[in-house]
């Protein structure tokens, strides 16, 4: 006889089709699909590559791309990447770095790269994501512990997924925090015979802090433990040299793994570790998605060396965009915008709102100002905070700068008189009427 | 007072330098650096990319790029990849998919990948291997449980490495042996409430043979689950269209999600999934890779359309290849070699023989016969075994496949009279005697 208990047991029991739960819960973004693909998520940016780039039929001032130094279509550049392009296609070289990927143009790009950064090696990395994910993987065995920063980037936290050991995170930039749980990992290390793997960004992307990597590496002294940092938004943009946010705070040399992915200064893609010889050696043996999938395309590696070269010998490139970045950030400030504490390029808007009132703000901004940004809502920022975050490149203009600031003046009296939040309650009152 | 017995303890709860460890461990593969480095790890193939190279400042018929269908350096290909390169350089489109990576071409080339494999819809993989780990960590929830080949690519072991729930591998392709796993399974997704999905690939590269997918695919009817398939080295080689092992099986249908790399015979990298619309939208949405890193660059994107219409267009590229798969192999299986059970292009040649013996088997085809091959030994393949891997491509002549099987019949002689096995005993005398 099936009772009501055993009715419910029943039903909890059942297996389910993968693809049934999928079609009933499209994900955190994909629930948002209906309302925001094609302009919120997945716009389509059409026309050259640049400041100034066409949104669904319109011009746009563009302050989305990581293209710090304006390389994506610096004349040289183009140049060097269709000439690899004619002479190696796409495909060259032809498989796995160890297999049959190794090329003498990659070796050279390694040495330059391992120079410029300060370090006796560098590893080429055919995608940045999967490289970070297999050099965490690499350097750490069941008995070690892992301790990164709270808000690190995704990359980051698959490698810390497929670690079998302990990890802890401390919150972010918070020194005290990270003491607390070096503390905690020092103990379990101890007791498993390993050792500690400290994970940092040089800078946080989103909101544009440094990471406190000389205040990390001080810890050193207290605590024993190897650093592994992403610099993606500080290679090419910090320190003297542009080697990057360790240089730009004097602790370069205590980094002990060094990463930059090529997506952003570099304007182009793939990616880079580097570090002590011995060490990059076992990471060139030891990476899985190196050691199973394809080298890095040539086109990339000659272009590379390209980028590395106006890299090192135009300095003017980088002071332009700080010039930028200054004249944005200072405008901005004065206009009573709150930037948060970025000390970086990464230039991030914080704005008091709801998510549609997020959505209208941006949609104004790119409807009726011509300023396209990102916007970034809950759950990124704390639910109330609208994050508005602008790429200033060394190619922007100062007409181009100008024109945001103005935008920002038109939006901050919509923003004062309340004008975004009254068109979202209308939207509601229209909503309950249907 | 310290005993005997606290000592081994101490001893035993110290914490190690990751780095110390590093040092004295390389690692499997890394072991061998300083025998086989630029030889058989990290060769340096010279020259422009096809069946004839340069190593080591001698000419070799190379046999290692897994570029099928000899587009790599197809003059139509090399003019859309350098036109594309002059164009839009690499780094265009800008960012993520989602954020700003968004282009017609994009939309186009996987308009035209869906329907070439007979699916609703397809997405474009800034780089496969990430890409298939991210696609397995959006198709399950800790509830589902994942059956897999054991045999399976990095890829495939990494993406179930970050998978929460219960896992089981199937003997490489051994129906009973599935048949019995996905019984475990089912009882375990009834007790979770979750779903199962099936992992195998399309073709195994290693030794070459097609994995059982119609016999996977008639087990539907009696366990539920779906199905992903890497379909590497079946894209553009296998089935009367090319669409890869289910056509080639008559089971495309049932596969419910469709994977390939474009590192074979499209001669390129990135990769694509197909399938359903909704469960392509969802992991459009959902693949953490693909989210948080850059999309596919744009070269690629219209050099794939280039690559794609070829494999549509020109049959007599595929029927070559398949010419030339025939020679070679029925050329090496008359002279009496073990070809396992290949039913691909792909032509492993496994000999007996002990890991000094199939390096210098190895080396004897470079340096004497100019004949380029990977040689895979022992973990990989069992001791005791040297296995031989092949890759004819459409572009390999006539003389260059009658020249390799001459080399054949040179080798033959010297194992049949034990030339190698003499030479490793040599070579361990005077190890002996130093």
């Amino acid at each position: 006889m099936v009772t009501e208990k055993t009715f419910h047991l029943k039903l909890q029991y059942t297996m389910l089709d993968i693809f049934e739960r999928i079609k009933q819960n499209p994900g955190p973004l994909g629930q948002f699909a209906d309302y925001a693909e094609g302009y919120f998520v997945f716009p389509k940016l059409e026309g050259p590559i640049g400041p100034r780039m066409k949104f669904q039929g319109k011009d746009v001032i563009f302050w989305s791309a990581n293209d710090y130094l304006g390389l994506c279509n610096h004349p040289e550049v183009l140049e060097a990447d269709a000439k690899a392009a004619a002479e190696f296609g796409m495909f060259y070289p032809m498989g796995a770095r160890a297999m049959s990927g190794e090329t003498q143009q990659h070796q050279q790009l390694e040495k330059e790269l391992a120079e410029f950064t300060q370090k006796e090696a560098a590893y080429l990395l055919n995608f940045g994501y999967q490289g970070m994910v297999s050099a965490i993987d690499a350097l750490v065995t069941r008995h070690d512990v892992i301790v990164y920063d709270a808000d690190s980037h995704a990359c980051i936290v698959d490698g810390v997924r497929l670690h079998m050991g302990k990890s802890f995170t401390f919150k972010h930039n918070d020194i005290a925090s990270l003491e607390k749980n070096l503390a905690r990992a020092t103990k379990v290390a101890e007791e498993n015979g390993g050792g500690i793997l400290v994970i940092t960004e040089g800078v946080f992307g989103m909101r544009g802090m440094q990471g406190k990597l000389k205040e990390i590496c001080d810890l050193k002294s207290k605590f024993n433990f190897r650093l592994l940092v992403d610099d993606a938004h500080g290679f090419g943009t910090l320190g003297e040299t542009g080697a990057g946010a360790g240089e730009e705070q004097g602790c370069q040399d205590q980094i002990d793994v060094y990463f930059s992915t090529f997506a952003k200064s570099m304007a182009g893609f793939g990616a880079f570790l580097s570090g002590d010889e011995t060490i990059i050696r076992f990471l060139k043996y030891n990476l899985r998605s190196q050691i199973f999938a394809k080298s890095l395309t040539m086109p990339m590696v000659i272009g590379g060396l390209k980028r590395l070269e106006l890299l090192r010998t135009r300095p003017e490139i980088k002071a332009k965009l700080w010039e930028n970045v200054k004249k944005l950030q200072d405008g901005l400030k004065e206009r009573g915008y709150n930037l948060g504490n970025t000390n970086t390029c990464v230039t991030p808007v914080f704005i008091e709102g709801t998510t549609i009132e997020a959505t209208l703000l941006a949609k104004d901004l790119r409807e009726n100002y011509g300023v396209f940004t990102s916007v970034v809502v809950y759950p990124v920022i704390p639910k109330g905070m609208i994050l508005l975050r602008l790429i200033p490149t060394a190619s922007h203009t100062d007409s181009e700068i100008n024109e945001t600031l103005a935008a920002f003046d038109g939006i901050r009296e919509k923003l004062t008189s309340g004008h975004y939040r009254e068109m979202e309650k209308q939207m509601n009152i229209e909503y309950k009427q249907m």
